[in-house]
């Protein structure tokens, strides 16, 4: 019998390969190439133009990473935005906090959380709570119209290429700071620092100018380009370094623990280097 | 004009694919099918069975990690001992503490030794230093002969398949024991949590039963499976958490800090829970 592999090229040179069971959709959306895929080893995956968006056996690692740290940093997150994120993922984790009163989701692709509710359940599940609002829509936009609303902001974009361009400059990182309260704390996916240093040392002088407390933090994410993943941090008043103790409570987690949240931001020294 | 792509499968269902520009070298050696490969994105390659031992780009994560926690835990790190590791790269990082007299290195492949000096000369250069005795032999064996010799002993062995299989055992880790000093230190790689975790759970409960303080650290490889790397440590008297920052100098590395060295040791939760 023939066997089906799916292979996705992180660089122009070099990609990980996964044999499947079926594919599960595929179609082309009005932002970009959606697939959803059954794989052996890591579940149903969800690819956006071609690329790993996520996977049922190594998601737990990226959405506790992008929630716990900033949700943990500040002393009391209420109102929480996620931008893309349409799997539902960082919501689910956001909701493990008992403080957060609202998590709204502003994903452009409707699509994204249709099949991920469909075929990844244990995913996107948590985008049914009462204290979620799942909007469809532009979340440059969205972020351009709100003023002094969140206590927290993550940014759960696809790279700088298609749909997530904007997600990606100066512009959108002054409207990220308009759109937090005066105590407000910022996250965003960075991509990784072995194929695209740039992008994070870019990333990082852009955020540092206008946010005083701006850091890298990073984790292991099997599926994703060279293992390492990266997010970005940005906050007006607390500092990640300085999360309180006694403010971390018994939560369900796989990956992220208290020790943790301090190890994610003590960097091997070439990717501290792309940091100053 | 047609790609060559190489394909190492690192589990029956997943895989990494590479460019590659040229073969180097092929050979069945007496103990393992030995593979030098000139990819796009990693520089020269060593694959043995068909997985990947080392690359130029990223080498430097193992080759620090595995000498740099054990010599900066031992106060007085003089007589080291790397089985395995014919590749040298461990041995060029043991030769950067002034405190270390000699480095014996024993791998049971002398092509292995023969093709990196050849085709990874950043890595295998240092094997000709007058600190360096190199065997071709039995690293079993000789661990075996050697008693109350080493202060610190690394295995930088393949997987527990083929000629690494002896290096697994309880009776190899009593025998690194008998030929380590009072206040020796033993590390071994031990494969990934994600993939390997009985693997991991296995050493770590073997180690545990010999050495009285036992632990676990991390690293990110892109080329190794699932971008996280372990070693397992094993110490008589020393504890790697504690190890003294005055003795941290300036040595030149480009992953090792003195503040990753304790990091490291903060495991993801279902990694540690793999250590209880």
């Amino acid at each position: 019998m023939s066997e089906l592999w799916y292979t996705e090229k992180q660089t122009e040179n070099f990609g990980i390969t996964m044999k499947i069971k079926r594919t599960l959709h595929t179609e082309q959306t009005e932002f970009q190439h959606l697939e959803m895929v059954e794989t052996e080893e890591f579940g149903n995956m969800l690819f956006l133009d071609g690329m790993v968006m996520t996977s049922e056996k190594d998601e737990f690692v990226y959405h506790e990473m992008a929630a716990h740290v900033p949700l943990f940093t500040h002393p009391n997150p209420e109102n929480i935005l996620v931008v893309g994120g349409g799997d539902g993922g960082v919501i689910r984790e956001v909701l493990k906090h008992p403080s957060v009163k609202k998590a709204t989701l502003v994903d452009i692709d409707g699509k994204v959380i249709e099949y991920s509710k469909k075929y990844l359940p244990e995913i996107a599940g948590k985008l049914e709570d009462p204290r979620v609002e799942v909007k469809v829509g532009d979340g440059f936009l969205h972020i351009a119209e709100s003023e002094n609303e969140y206590d927290v902001i993550i940014v759960d974009s696809t790279e700088p290429v298609g749909p997530a361009v904007n997600l990606f400059t100066k512009g959108f990182y002054a409207g990220i700071s308009k759109a937090l309260k005066e105590d407000g704390i910022f996250v965003a996916q960075s991509d990784n620092p072995w194929f695209t240093p740039d992008l994070i040392r870019n990333v990082q002088r852009d955020v540092r100018e206008i946010f005083p407390i701006t850091n890298l933090y990073i984790c292991n994410i099997p599926t994703y380009p060279s293992g390492m993943w990266a997010f970005t941090i940005g906050s007006k008043k607390y500092d990640p370094l300085q999360a309180a103790d006694e403010r971390f409570h018994e939560i369900d987690t796989k990956y992220y623990t208290k020790e943790l949240h301090k190890a994610a931001f003590v960097l091997p020294k070439f990717v501290k280097d792309l940091t100053k």
